[in-house]
C-alpha cells in the first residue's frame, strides 16, 4: 500500500513562503504523507477561477485522494470550513463556493462536515493564516486515518456558486468565456451538446468575427488562424493556432460570447 | 520509517533547466530521497528575500528535514559552503547571510561547518553552478546518511545580514517594509510586541494614510478597504482587503513604514 | 528499493488545470509512482526551447527514470507519439523534434517506437488533451512495468530539429543565442572547443561590445559588469553581473552572436 495523497491548491504564488509552511506543517503531523502541488497560481482571491481549476482537475484522481484547498478570502470571519467527500475523493476546503462546479460534475458530495474541533489545529490560530494554522494540521490527521467524523457536525447546507448558464436566443445561443487557459484559449460555458451543429458564426465581446475554421483540433489549422472547437472538458472553445485568443479578441473571464448556427 | 525529506529553495525561476538538473543529481546519489520544492521564485540573487523566506518557512518543518538553498551570487569565488543543523532541522546553503533570520528565530546553530571535502562532488565542477556541482551531490550524501563530519571542519563564524531594526520615535515606531508577498501585502519589520495599543496614524513611504482600519483579520474590512493588523508572522502589516496595498501605496522592500499612536 | 520515478515537462503553465490533470490520471493507473515536476513553463508550443531543455536537464537523472514530455502544438494530427530509451533513460514524447539535442548530447536511442496501442488510452481520447487523455495513461502503464513492445512498432526514423550551427568567420566564430535563463544570462551555441582562446571582441545582435571581461565566474566582476565566460553546460555564455544580459544588450534566443580572438 502506497503513502496516503495529499494535493494542495491554494492563490498563495509561488515565491511567498506560505505554502512551504503548510507543507512544513502537514509533514509535521505526518511525515509520511505524499504532497502533490495541483496549483498555487489560483489568482488572488478568486473563488470562480478555483471553482473551475478543481472541477476539472480533481474527477481525474484515484479515490481516497485528499484534496487541500486554500483560497480563502473570507480568512478570519465566520466562514466555515468544510470537510467532504465526493465520488471516492476527499477535499478540505473553505465554504466559499469553491467546489460548486465539482459538486455538480461529480457529486453530491456526501458526509459534508464543518470543521470546529479545535484540538487538531496549532497551538496557536492566526487570524490570517488559517492555511498553516488549521487546514494543515487538520489535513494532515486526516491523511493519517483520524476519523472525519471528530472534525465537526455533519452539515447539509454550504455556499453555493451561481454558474452563469448559457441560453438559446435567436441566433443561436449566448454564454460567456468561463476560463482562459495559459495557451490564451478561451473555454466558453457553453456545453458541447448545445452545439448540435457547426456554428456559423462567433461574436466574442460584442465583436463579430469575419473568419474563423471549425476545426476538431487545433492541427487543423494553420499557425494564426482562428478557429472553435469543442474543449477537451467537453465545451465551445475559441483559440488561435499557435497564438492567444484571449489577446487577439481582448478576451477574459466573463467576456461575451455568442454562437449563431443559421445564417 | 518514512524516506529522507529533502527541500529546495532557489532562485533559478520555473522555467530553466537548473532546478531540473540539480534533482536529477540528487536523485543519482540517493535514488529513494523525497523531494519537495519550496520555491525557485526568489528574485534573482536576493539573498534578503531568501532570509525572510527561510526564516518564516523553515521552523514548521519536522526535525531531520534537510534544507538546500541554492541563492548564490558569489558562486565560484571565495564565499564557503555552510552546513548547519539548528533546532533539529539541517541546512546545505552558500554563506551569504541567507540564514541569519533563521538562526534568529529558531538557533543558535550547532555544528556548523564549512564543506570542502570533494570527494563527494561531481566530477566535473563548473565554475558557475554549484548547486548542480556541489550541492546537489552532497545533499544526497547527507540525505542517505553520510556524517557531516567528514564533510569539512567546524566553523564558529559565518556571515551574518544586518537587519533593520524598527526604532522608537517621537511619533510612534519607525520601521521599514520586510517583505511583500503575492496578495501585495506589506509585511514590516515592526514586531506585534512593539504595537502596544492600536496605531492612528500611519506613513507609508513619507505618505500619510488618511484612512485605514486597525482589524483582526481582512474580512472584517471592506474589499478595497486599507487596513492595519498583525501579519501571520506576528508583525505589523498593512494591507488592501482583496486588493494590494503595494501597488495602492507604491510601496516595496525597504520603504519606510512610521506607525503613530498618540494623537 | 524505490518506487519508480516519472518527471513531467510541459508547456502547460503552472495556473491551468492541466497539469493537475495529468497527475490524477497518471495517479490512477499507477498509485505508487513518484511525480517530479521538471518544468511547465516551457513557453507554449515552442520545441526548440523543450529541446534545450531536456538535453540540459535529462542527463542528469538516475537510469530508468521515465521522462514525460508534452509540450504537442501537433496535437491532434497525424504526429506520432515516440517511446524510446536513451542512455538508460525512458522519454515518452511527442515526434516533433523536442529530443533531438537530447540524442546528440547522450544518445543514440533504442527500442523507439511509435505510440499507437489504445488500450492504455483513457476510453475517451480528446482532439485536444493527449497529456491527459494518452500520454498520462499510458506514462502510468510504463511505470508500472508494461512492455514498451506493445505499445507500437519500433521505428527508425523522427522528426530532427535542425540546429544552428556556429560557423568559423575571418573575425572568428559566429553564432547565435541558443537560450535565455531566469538571470538573463546568454547562452550560446558556440562549445567551449571553439573558444580556444580568450575572445577580444563580441559582437551581440549587430552591436559591438566595447567593455567586457573574460572571466571564470560571476563573483570575478563587479555588480553590473558585463562578462563572457563559459557557461555550466560548456558554451559561451554572455551575462551581466547580478544583472540581466538580455535586458541590457536586447537579447533573445536566436539574436546573432560573433566572437573575435584576433585584434
Amino acid at each position: 500500500v502506497s503513502d496516503p495523497l495529499l494535493t494542495l491548491t491554494t492563490d498563495f504564488g509561488d515565491a511567498s513562503p506560505y505554502v512551504a509552511a503548510m507543507k512544513g506543517v502537514i509533514l509535521g503531523v505526518n511525515p509520511s504523507v505524499r504532497l502533490l502541488d495541483l496549483t498555487h497560481q489560483i489568482p488572488p482571491q478568486n473563488i470562480r477561477y478555483a471553482d473551475y481549476f478543481l472541477a476539472s482537475a480533481l474527477p481525474c484522481f484515484p479515490s481516497e485522494t485528499l484534496h487541500v484547498v486554500v483560497v480563502d478570502p473570507g480568512v478570519g470571519s465566520e466562514r466555515a470550513i468544510l470537510y467532504a467527500e465526493v465520488a471516492d475523493q476527499r477535499v478540505l476546503a473553505p465554504d466559499n463556493g469553491c467546489l460548486s462546479s465539482l459538486f455538480v460534475r461529480i457529486g453530491p458530495p456526501s458526509a459534508v462536515r464543518h470543521v470546529r474541533e479545535p484540538r487538531f489545529w496549532r497551538s496557536s490560530v492566526s487570524a490570517t493564516f488559517h492555511g498553516r494554522d488549521i487546514f494543515a494540521p487538520v489535513a494532515g490527521h486526516l491523511s493519517q486515518g483520524t476519523d472525519p467524523a471528530i472534525l465537526g457536525p455533519v452539515v447539509t447546507e454550504w455556499v453555493t456558486l451561481e454558474s452563469p448558464a448559457p441560453r438559446s436566443v435567436k441566433v443561436g445561443i449566448a454564454g460567456q468565456v468561463l476560463f482562459v487557459d495559459s495557451f490564451g484559449n478561451l473555454i466558453s460555458n457553453i456545453p458541447a451538446e448545445m452545439v448540435h451543429k457547426r456554428p456559423i458564426r462567433l461574436r466574442v465581446g460584442g465583436r463579430s468575427l469575419s473568419r474563423f475554421r471549425w476545426v476538431n483540433s487545433y492541427a487543423e489549422a494553420k499557425p494564426g488562424q482562428l478557429v472553435a472547437l469543442i474543449s477537451s472538458d467537453g465545451r465551445l472553445e475559441v483559440a488561435v493556432v499557435q497564438g492567444s485568443a484571449a489577446r487577439r479578441l481582448h478576451a477574459r473571464v466573463g467576456t461575451p460570447l455568442v454562437v449563431g448556427f443559421g445564417k
